[in-house]
Protein backbone atom coordinates (compact mmCIF):
# COMPACT_ATOMS: atom_id res chain seq x y z
CA UNK A 1 0.00 0.00 0.00
CA UNK A 2 2.40 2.20 0.69
CA UNK A 3 4.18 1.61 -2.07
CA UNK A 4 1.47 2.13 -4.45
CA UNK A 5 0.92 5.73 -3.07
CA UNK A 6 4.34 6.62 -3.30
CA UNK A 7 3.37 5.48 -7.08
CA UNK A 8 0.49 7.77 -7.30
CA UNK A 9 1.71 10.45 -5.48
CA UNK A 10 5.08 11.59 -6.70
CA UNK A 11 3.95 12.33 -10.55
CA UNK A 12 2.45 15.08 -8.83
CA UNK A 13 4.99 16.46 -6.08
CA UNK A 14 6.62 19.86 -6.72
CA UNK A 15 4.98 20.13 -10.58
CA UNK A 16 3.76 23.19 -11.64
CA UNK A 17 0.57 21.84 -13.02
CA UNK A 18 -0.68 20.58 -9.31
CA UNK A 19 -4.19 21.95 -8.92
CA UNK A 20 -4.95 22.45 -5.20
CA UNK A 21 -8.47 22.54 -3.88
CA UNK A 22 -9.68 24.48 -0.99
CA UNK A 23 -12.03 22.05 1.71
CA UNK A 24 -12.61 24.89 3.95
CA UNK A 25 -15.04 27.75 3.01
CA UNK A 26 -13.59 29.86 5.38
CA UNK A 27 -9.66 29.28 5.89
CA UNK A 28 -7.18 27.65 4.24
CA UNK A 29 -7.20 23.55 3.82
CA UNK A 30 -5.70 22.18 0.69
CA UNK A 31 -6.33 19.07 -0.93
CA UNK A 32 -5.03 17.88 -4.54
CA UNK A 33 -5.39 15.24 -6.85
CA UNK A 34 -2.53 13.55 -5.41
CA UNK A 35 -4.24 13.09 -1.89
CA UNK A 36 -7.43 11.46 -4.01
CA UNK A 37 -4.95 8.93 -5.92
CA UNK A 38 -3.48 8.31 -3.39
CA UNK A 39 -6.22 6.71 -1.39
CA UNK A 40 -7.50 5.09 -4.28
CA UNK A 41 -4.93 3.33 -5.00
CA UNK A 42 -4.48 2.07 -1.33
CA UNK A 43 -8.54 1.07 -1.48
CA UNK A 44 -7.59 -0.75 -4.81
CA UNK A 45 -5.10 -2.62 -2.77
CA UNK A 46 -7.19 -3.25 0.43
CA UNK A 47 -10.66 -4.11 -2.02
CA UNK A 48 -8.22 -7.02 -3.70
CA UNK A 49 -6.08 -8.57 -0.70
CA UNK A 50 -8.17 -7.82 2.40
CA UNK A 51 -12.00 -7.19 1.43
CA UNK A 52 -13.16 -7.93 4.80
CA UNK A 53 -11.35 -5.23 6.54
CA UNK A 54 -13.36 -1.62 7.52
CA UNK A 55 -11.35 1.13 5.85
CA UNK A 56 -11.50 4.93 7.17
CA UNK A 57 -9.92 7.32 4.91
CA UNK A 58 -9.31 10.88 5.20
CA UNK A 59 -10.90 11.58 1.39
CA UNK A 60 -13.41 9.09 1.01
CA UNK A 61 -14.31 8.33 4.26
CA UNK A 62 -15.61 4.78 6.05
CA UNK A 63 -16.22 1.84 4.39
CA UNK A 64 -17.66 -1.06 6.95
CA UNK A 65 -15.87 -4.36 7.32
CA UNK A 66 -16.77 -7.64 9.05
CA UNK A 67 -13.50 -8.68 10.34
CA UNK A 68 -12.78 -6.37 13.24
CA UNK A 69 -10.04 -5.02 11.48
CA UNK A 70 -9.99 -1.36 10.51
CA UNK A 71 -7.06 0.21 7.89
CA UNK A 72 -6.67 4.19 8.93
CA UNK A 73 -5.58 5.95 5.90
CA UNK A 74 -4.24 9.82 5.51
CA UNK A 75 -2.89 9.56 2.04
CA UNK A 76 -0.87 12.67 2.61
CA UNK A 77 -0.33 13.34 5.94
CA UNK A 78 0.98 17.93 5.54
CA UNK A 79 -0.84 18.72 2.34
CA UNK A 80 0.32 22.60 3.12
CA UNK A 81 3.82 21.34 3.30
CA UNK A 82 3.09 19.19 0.39
CA UNK A 83 2.04 22.14 -1.87
CA UNK A 84 4.77 24.00 -0.49
CA UNK A 85 7.33 21.50 -1.73
CA UNK A 86 8.52 20.53 2.22
CA UNK A 87 10.27 16.57 2.19
CA UNK A 88 8.20 16.61 5.71
CA UNK A 89 4.69 15.20 4.77
CA UNK A 90 4.18 11.76 4.77
CA UNK A 91 1.21 8.61 3.94
CA UNK A 92 0.42 7.73 6.75
CA UNK A 93 -1.17 3.59 6.69
CA UNK A 94 -2.48 2.28 10.14
CA UNK A 95 -4.06 -0.66 10.73
CA UNK A 96 -6.69 -0.96 14.04
CA UNK A 97 -8.39 -3.65 16.45
CA UNK A 98 -11.48 -1.90 18.92
CA UNK A 99 -8.23 -1.34 20.92
CA UNK A 100 -6.26 0.57 19.04
CA UNK A 101 -3.51 0.57 16.19
CA UNK A 102 -1.71 -2.35 16.18
CA UNK A 103 0.29 -1.60 13.18
CA UNK A 104 1.40 2.03 11.40
CA UNK A 105 3.30 3.01 8.31
CA UNK A 106 4.67 6.33 7.64
CA UNK A 107 6.05 6.83 4.72
CA UNK A 108 8.15 10.01 3.21
CA UNK A 109 8.12 9.57 -0.47
CA UNK A 110 10.53 11.74 -2.12
CA UNK A 111 13.04 11.07 0.37
CA UNK A 112 12.21 7.26 0.09
CA UNK A 113 11.95 6.63 3.95
CA UNK A 114 9.63 4.73 5.46
CA UNK A 115 9.47 4.46 9.40
CA UNK A 116 7.07 0.96 10.75
CA UNK A 117 6.45 -0.23 13.93
CA UNK A 118 4.07 -3.44 14.76
CA UNK A 119 3.65 -5.33 17.82
CA UNK A 120 7.44 -7.20 16.87
CA UNK A 121 9.15 -4.85 15.85
CA UNK A 122 9.79 -0.64 15.35
CA UNK A 123 12.46 -0.04 11.95
CA UNK A 124 13.26 2.51 9.31
CA UNK A 125 14.13 1.98 5.76
CA UNK A 126 16.04 4.76 3.88
CA UNK A 127 18.76 6.92 2.72
CA UNK A 128 20.73 5.18 5.55
CA UNK A 129 19.50 1.77 5.37
CA UNK A 130 17.47 0.24 7.86
CA UNK A 131 18.07 0.68 11.46
CA UNK A 132 16.16 0.11 14.43
CA UNK A 133 14.08 2.61 16.27
CA UNK A 134 14.18 2.97 19.45
CA UNK A 135 12.70 6.43 21.59
CA UNK A 136 15.22 8.27 23.29
CA UNK A 137 15.72 8.34 27.92
CA UNK A 138 15.65 12.10 27.94
CA UNK A 139 14.39 12.49 32.04
CA UNK A 140 13.68 15.84 32.39
CA UNK A 141 11.77 18.69 30.37
CA UNK A 142 14.39 21.11 30.60
CA UNK A 143 16.52 18.50 28.33
CA UNK A 144 13.72 17.43 25.90
CA UNK A 145 13.15 18.63 22.22
CA UNK A 146 9.46 19.53 21.83
CA UNK A 147 7.99 20.01 18.23
CA UNK A 148 4.52 20.91 16.86
CA UNK A 149 3.27 21.90 13.31
CA UNK A 150 1.74 24.98 13.36
CA UNK A 151 2.84 27.84 16.56
CA UNK A 152 -0.85 28.62 16.85
CA UNK A 153 -1.61 24.94 17.48
CA UNK A 154 -5.42 25.08 17.88
CA UNK A 155 -7.56 27.16 20.13
CA UNK A 156 -6.25 29.77 22.33
CA UNK A 157 -6.06 27.69 25.37
CA UNK A 158 -4.39 25.15 23.55
CA UNK A 159 -1.49 27.16 22.47
CA UNK A 160 -1.39 28.91 25.36
CA UNK A 161 -1.07 25.16 26.75
CA UNK A 162 1.11 24.26 24.42
CA UNK A 163 3.37 27.76 25.32
CA UNK A 164 3.60 26.38 28.96
CA UNK A 165 5.21 23.30 28.32
CA UNK A 166 7.62 24.66 25.45
CA UNK A 167 9.09 27.41 27.37
CA UNK A 168 10.39 24.42 30.18
CA UNK A 169 12.01 23.06 26.93
CA UNK A 170 15.37 23.15 25.59
CA UNK A 171 13.83 23.46 22.02
CA UNK A 172 10.95 24.05 20.66
CA UNK A 173 10.52 23.47 16.79
CA UNK A 174 7.99 23.73 13.95
CA UNK A 175 6.53 22.66 10.60
CA UNK A 176 7.38 18.81 10.40
CA UNK A 177 3.63 17.68 9.98
CA UNK A 178 3.67 14.02 10.80
CA UNK A 179 7.15 13.48 9.99
CA UNK A 180 7.94 14.95 13.55
CA UNK A 181 6.06 11.41 15.26
CA UNK A 182 8.80 9.76 13.18
CA UNK A 183 11.82 11.93 14.76
CA UNK A 184 10.30 10.83 18.04
CA UNK A 185 10.25 6.90 17.82
CA UNK A 186 13.75 7.58 15.71
CA UNK A 187 15.21 8.79 19.10
CA UNK A 188 15.66 12.20 18.15
CA UNK A 189 13.27 13.90 19.78
CA UNK A 190 11.47 13.98 23.19
CA UNK A 191 7.94 15.49 22.71
CA UNK A 192 5.28 15.93 20.06
CA UNK A 193 1.82 18.19 21.25
CA UNK A 194 -0.83 19.10 18.90
CA UNK A 195 -4.50 19.96 18.72
CA UNK A 196 -7.35 19.06 16.45
CA UNK A 197 -6.21 16.14 15.03
CA UNK A 198 -8.57 13.26 12.91
CA UNK A 199 -8.07 9.75 13.99
CA UNK A 200 -6.35 9.45 10.55
CA UNK A 201 -3.54 11.78 11.42
CA UNK A 202 -2.45 9.59 14.92
CA UNK A 203 -3.03 6.17 14.01
CA UNK A 204 -0.22 5.61 12.44
CA UNK A 205 1.82 7.51 14.39
CA UNK A 206 0.90 5.86 17.64
CA UNK A 207 1.41 2.55 16.29
CA UNK A 208 5.00 3.46 15.08
CA UNK A 209 6.16 5.32 18.97
CA UNK A 210 4.59 2.87 20.81
CA UNK A 211 6.64 0.06 18.83
CA UNK A 212 9.73 2.17 19.74
CA UNK A 213 9.31 2.23 23.36
CA UNK A 214 7.30 5.93 23.42
CA UNK A 215 3.97 6.93 24.72
CA UNK A 216 0.97 8.25 23.09
CA UNK A 217 -2.32 9.63 24.96
CA UNK A 218 -4.42 12.61 24.70
CA UNK A 219 -4.24 15.79 27.53
CA UNK A 220 -5.64 13.79 30.12
CA UNK A 221 -3.50 10.88 29.68
CA UNK A 222 -6.79 9.08 28.24
CA UNK A 223 -6.42 6.84 24.50
CA UNK A 224 -5.54 9.33 21.68
CA UNK A 225 -6.35 6.87 18.50
CA UNK A 226 -9.77 9.25 17.97
CA UNK A 227 -7.33 12.19 17.12
CA UNK A 228 -7.95 16.10 19.31
CA UNK A 229 -5.45 16.76 21.52
CA UNK A 230 -2.65 14.53 21.28
CA UNK A 231 0.47 14.33 23.94
CA UNK A 232 3.81 12.10 22.33
CA UNK A 233 6.49 11.48 24.40
CA UNK A 234 9.67 9.53 24.05
CA UNK A 235 9.25 7.93 27.59
CA UNK A 236 7.17 7.89 30.80
CA UNK A 237 8.98 10.32 32.98
CA UNK A 238 8.85 13.22 30.20
CA UNK A 239 4.95 12.38 29.16
CA UNK A 240 4.12 12.70 32.90
CA UNK A 241 6.47 15.99 33.11
CA UNK A 242 4.22 17.28 30.19
CA UNK A 243 0.98 15.69 31.13
CA UNK A 244 1.25 17.62 34.31
CA UNK A 245 1.28 20.93 32.62
CA UNK A 246 -1.31 19.91 29.77
CA UNK A 247 -3.94 18.51 31.63
CA UNK A 248 -4.66 21.80 33.71
CA UNK A 249 -5.80 23.35 30.01
CA UNK B 1 33.65 20.93 -1.16
CA UNK B 2 29.85 20.04 -0.64
CA UNK B 3 30.64 16.27 -1.85
CA UNK B 4 33.18 16.71 1.32
CA UNK B 5 31.04 18.33 3.70
CA UNK B 6 28.57 15.40 2.74
CA UNK B 7 30.91 12.78 3.86
CA UNK B 8 32.38 14.71 7.11
CA UNK B 9 28.53 15.29 8.48
CA UNK B 10 26.81 12.52 7.35
CA UNK B 11 28.44 9.97 10.30
CA UNK B 12 27.02 11.89 12.81
CA UNK B 13 23.35 12.53 11.74
CA UNK B 14 20.99 11.39 14.04
CA UNK B 15 23.60 8.91 15.88
CA UNK B 16 23.17 8.65 19.83
CA UNK B 17 26.64 9.61 19.99
CA UNK B 18 26.18 13.21 18.93
CA UNK B 19 27.68 15.55 21.21
CA UNK B 20 26.52 18.78 21.25
CA UNK B 21 27.71 22.34 22.55
CA UNK B 22 26.09 25.63 23.40
CA UNK B 23 27.96 28.17 21.35
CA UNK B 24 25.45 30.62 24.22
CA UNK B 25 25.95 31.64 28.23
CA UNK B 26 22.28 32.43 27.49
CA UNK B 27 19.77 30.91 25.11
CA UNK B 28 20.60 27.78 23.26
CA UNK B 29 22.94 28.02 19.82
CA UNK B 30 23.84 24.72 19.21
CA UNK B 31 27.23 23.39 17.27
CA UNK B 32 28.53 19.69 17.24
CA UNK B 33 31.64 18.27 16.18
CA UNK B 34 29.94 17.62 12.33
CA UNK B 35 29.77 21.34 12.12
CA UNK B 36 33.53 21.67 12.83
CA UNK B 37 34.84 18.49 10.77
CA UNK B 38 32.80 19.99 7.65
CA UNK B 39 34.24 23.21 7.98
CA UNK B 40 37.97 21.64 8.20
CA UNK B 41 37.13 19.41 5.68
CA UNK B 42 35.71 22.23 2.76
CA UNK B 43 39.21 24.61 4.02
CA UNK B 44 41.21 21.45 3.07
CA UNK B 45 39.57 22.09 -0.60
CA UNK B 46 40.14 25.38 -0.68
CA UNK B 47 43.89 25.38 0.39
CA UNK B 48 44.82 22.90 -1.97
CA UNK B 49 43.09 24.13 -5.48
CA UNK B 50 41.97 27.86 -4.32
CA UNK B 51 45.02 29.44 -2.07
CA UNK B 52 44.79 32.77 -2.95
CA UNK B 53 41.04 32.91 -2.39
CA UNK B 54 39.67 33.92 1.16
CA UNK B 55 37.66 32.33 3.32
CA UNK B 56 34.71 33.36 5.87
CA UNK B 57 33.65 30.42 7.59
CA UNK B 58 30.73 30.59 10.71
CA UNK B 59 32.79 28.15 12.73
CA UNK B 60 36.10 29.43 12.34
CA UNK B 61 36.00 32.81 11.05
CA UNK B 62 37.75 34.78 8.29
CA UNK B 63 40.66 33.62 6.31
CA UNK B 64 42.28 36.22 4.61
CA UNK B 65 43.12 35.86 0.29
CA UNK B 66 44.74 37.63 -2.51
CA UNK B 67 42.17 36.99 -5.47
CA UNK B 68 39.33 39.51 -4.60
CA UNK B 69 37.39 36.39 -4.27
CA UNK B 70 36.04 34.69 -1.01
CA UNK B 71 34.14 31.56 -0.18
CA UNK B 72 31.59 31.75 2.72
CA UNK B 73 30.74 28.41 4.52
CA UNK B 74 28.17 27.61 6.77
CA UNK B 75 28.82 24.03 7.26
CA UNK B 76 25.54 23.33 8.76
CA UNK B 77 23.34 25.92 7.93
CA UNK B 78 20.23 24.94 10.40
CA UNK B 79 21.92 23.05 13.46
CA UNK B 80 18.98 23.03 15.62
CA UNK B 81 16.91 21.39 12.65
CA UNK B 82 20.19 18.87 12.41
CA UNK B 83 20.45 17.99 15.91
CA UNK B 84 16.90 17.42 16.17
CA UNK B 85 16.84 14.34 12.99
CA UNK B 86 14.96 17.02 10.86
CA UNK B 87 16.14 16.25 7.05
CA UNK B 88 16.10 20.77 5.99
CA UNK B 89 19.54 21.38 7.11
CA UNK B 90 21.60 22.20 4.99
CA UNK B 91 25.63 23.14 3.95
CA UNK B 92 25.73 25.98 2.67
CA UNK B 93 28.49 27.37 0.22
CA UNK B 94 28.82 30.64 -1.89
CA UNK B 95 31.56 32.23 -3.70
CA UNK B 96 31.61 36.05 -3.33
CA UNK B 97 33.28 38.81 -4.91
CA UNK B 98 33.22 42.57 -4.16
CA UNK B 99 29.63 42.82 -5.48
CA UNK B 100 28.22 40.15 -3.87
CA UNK B 101 27.75 36.53 -4.34
CA UNK B 102 28.21 34.83 -7.96
CA UNK B 103 27.94 31.02 -7.34
CA UNK B 104 25.89 29.69 -4.33
CA UNK B 105 25.37 25.74 -3.24
CA UNK B 106 22.22 24.69 -1.02
CA UNK B 107 23.61 20.55 -0.20
CA UNK B 108 20.85 18.66 1.73
CA UNK B 109 23.20 15.80 2.44
CA UNK B 110 20.54 12.92 3.67
CA UNK B 111 18.28 13.72 0.66
CA UNK B 112 21.18 13.75 -1.28
CA UNK B 113 19.73 16.95 -2.91
CA UNK B 114 21.81 19.39 -4.41
CA UNK B 115 20.58 23.11 -5.13
CA UNK B 116 23.26 25.09 -7.42
CA UNK B 117 23.10 28.65 -8.91
CA UNK B 118 25.39 30.72 -10.76
CA UNK B 119 25.73 33.14 -13.45
CA UNK B 120 24.51 30.70 -16.39
CA UNK B 121 22.73 28.51 -14.41
CA UNK B 122 20.36 27.37 -11.65
CA UNK B 123 19.70 23.62 -10.84
CA UNK B 124 18.57 20.86 -8.70
CA UNK B 125 19.87 17.36 -8.56
CA UNK B 126 18.23 15.22 -6.38
CA UNK B 127 16.22 12.05 -6.05
CA UNK B 128 14.06 12.90 -8.75
CA UNK B 129 17.11 13.70 -11.25
CA UNK B 130 18.10 16.79 -12.50
CA UNK B 131 15.81 19.63 -12.95
CA UNK B 132 16.27 23.72 -14.35
CA UNK B 133 15.23 25.61 -11.57
CA UNK B 134 12.99 28.42 -11.68
CA UNK B 135 11.19 31.07 -9.46
CA UNK B 136 7.21 31.45 -9.37
CA UNK B 137 5.37 33.82 -11.04
CA UNK B 138 2.79 35.02 -7.93
CA UNK B 139 1.79 38.26 -8.77
CA UNK B 140 -0.53 39.20 -5.29
CA UNK B 141 0.43 38.51 -1.22
CA UNK B 142 -3.12 37.20 -0.84
CA UNK B 143 -2.17 34.15 -3.42
CA UNK B 144 1.76 33.78 -1.47
CA UNK B 145 3.19 30.93 0.41
CA UNK B 146 5.33 32.79 3.18
CA UNK B 147 8.33 30.73 5.29
CA UNK B 148 10.33 31.89 8.39
CA UNK B 149 12.03 29.29 10.68
CA UNK B 150 11.09 30.82 14.07
CA UNK B 151 8.01 32.32 14.68
CA UNK B 152 9.49 34.91 17.14
CA UNK B 153 11.69 35.67 13.87
CA UNK B 154 14.08 38.11 16.10
CA UNK B 155 12.89 40.76 17.94
CA UNK B 156 9.70 42.05 18.78
CA UNK B 157 9.55 44.53 15.98
CA UNK B 158 10.35 41.97 13.31
CA UNK B 159 8.12 39.52 14.79
CA UNK B 160 5.18 41.93 14.19
CA UNK B 161 6.76 42.86 10.74
CA UNK B 162 6.53 39.74 10.07
CA UNK B 163 3.72 38.85 10.70
CA UNK B 164 2.06 42.02 9.27
CA UNK B 165 3.16 40.46 5.72
CA UNK B 166 2.56 36.77 6.84
CA UNK B 167 -1.87 37.89 7.53
CA UNK B 168 -2.03 38.71 4.31
CA UNK B 169 -0.83 35.44 2.87
CA UNK B 170 -2.28 32.67 1.91
CA UNK B 171 -0.15 30.15 3.66
CA UNK B 172 2.68 30.60 6.32
CA UNK B 173 4.63 27.85 7.79
CA UNK B 174 7.87 27.76 9.96
CA UNK B 175 10.89 25.62 10.83
CA UNK B 176 12.75 25.03 7.21
CA UNK B 177 15.92 27.35 7.95
CA UNK B 178 17.87 27.42 4.53
CA UNK B 179 15.82 24.60 2.54
CA UNK B 180 12.92 27.32 2.38
CA UNK B 181 15.53 29.53 0.02
CA UNK B 182 15.80 26.56 -2.06
CA UNK B 183 12.23 25.80 -2.02
CA UNK B 184 11.53 29.14 -3.61
CA UNK B 185 14.33 28.93 -5.95
CA UNK B 186 12.51 25.79 -6.82
CA UNK B 187 9.20 27.41 -7.58
CA UNK B 188 7.57 26.11 -4.98
CA UNK B 189 6.85 29.44 -2.31
CA UNK B 190 6.95 32.85 -3.32
CA UNK B 191 8.61 34.83 -0.08
CA UNK B 192 11.41 33.90 2.78
CA UNK B 193 11.52 36.51 5.69
CA UNK B 194 14.07 36.48 8.43
CA UNK B 195 15.82 38.50 10.46
CA UNK B 196 19.22 38.06 12.35
CA UNK B 197 21.21 36.34 9.76
CA UNK B 198 24.86 36.48 9.37
CA UNK B 199 26.51 36.62 5.87
CA UNK B 200 27.53 32.92 5.61
CA UNK B 201 23.35 31.97 6.43
CA UNK B 202 22.35 33.92 2.97
CA UNK B 203 25.18 34.23 0.68
CA UNK B 204 24.68 30.82 -1.10
CA UNK B 205 20.59 31.15 -0.97
CA UNK B 206 20.89 34.46 -2.69
CA UNK B 207 22.93 33.45 -5.48
CA UNK B 208 20.56 30.35 -5.94
CA UNK B 209 17.60 32.42 -5.91
CA UNK B 210 19.05 35.11 -8.16
CA UNK B 211 20.08 32.56 -10.51
CA UNK B 212 16.29 31.22 -10.55
CA UNK B 213 14.69 34.45 -10.89
CA UNK B 214 14.04 35.89 -7.61
CA UNK B 215 14.97 38.41 -5.77
CA UNK B 216 16.93 39.02 -2.49
CA UNK B 217 17.34 42.65 -0.51
CA UNK B 218 17.22 43.28 3.09
CA UNK B 219 13.74 45.32 4.92
CA UNK B 220 14.90 48.12 3.06
CA UNK B 221 15.34 46.58 -0.64
CA UNK B 222 19.08 47.00 0.00
CA UNK B 223 21.88 44.02 -0.78
CA UNK B 224 21.54 41.80 1.90
CA UNK B 225 24.57 39.96 1.46
CA UNK B 226 25.53 41.08 5.22
CA UNK B 227 22.92 39.28 6.44
CA UNK B 228 20.46 41.03 9.20
CA UNK B 229 16.76 41.41 7.73
CA UNK B 230 16.30 39.41 4.93
CA UNK B 231 13.60 39.89 2.13
CA UNK B 232 13.66 36.67 -0.63
CA UNK B 233 10.91 36.71 -3.34
CA UNK B 234 9.91 34.87 -6.06
CA UNK B 235 9.20 37.89 -8.58
CA UNK B 236 9.48 41.71 -8.52
CA UNK B 237 5.65 42.02 -7.62
CA UNK B 238 5.75 39.87 -4.76
CA UNK B 239 9.09 41.35 -3.25
CA UNK B 240 7.60 44.85 -3.86
CA UNK B 241 4.33 44.12 -1.77
CA UNK B 242 6.08 42.67 0.92
CA UNK B 243 9.01 45.41 1.32
CA UNK B 244 5.86 47.93 0.93
CA UNK B 245 5.22 46.34 4.52
CA UNK B 246 8.71 45.56 5.49
CA UNK B 247 10.13 48.70 5.02
CA UNK B 248 7.33 50.57 7.68
CA UNK B 249 9.48 48.57 10.60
Amino acid sequence: MADTARAAILPYFRQSNLKTDNKLDSGFDPVTIADREAEKAMRAVLARHRPEDGILGEEFGQTAGTSGRVWVLDPIDGTRGFISGTPTWGVLIALSTETGPILGVIDQPYIGERFIGDTDQAFVQGPAGRAKLGTRDTRSLEQAVIFTTFPEVGSKVEATAFRAVARNAKLTRYGMDCYAYALLAAGQIDLVVEAGLNAYDIQAPIAVIEAAGGIVTDWQGKPAHNGGRVLAAANADIHAAALDILKQY
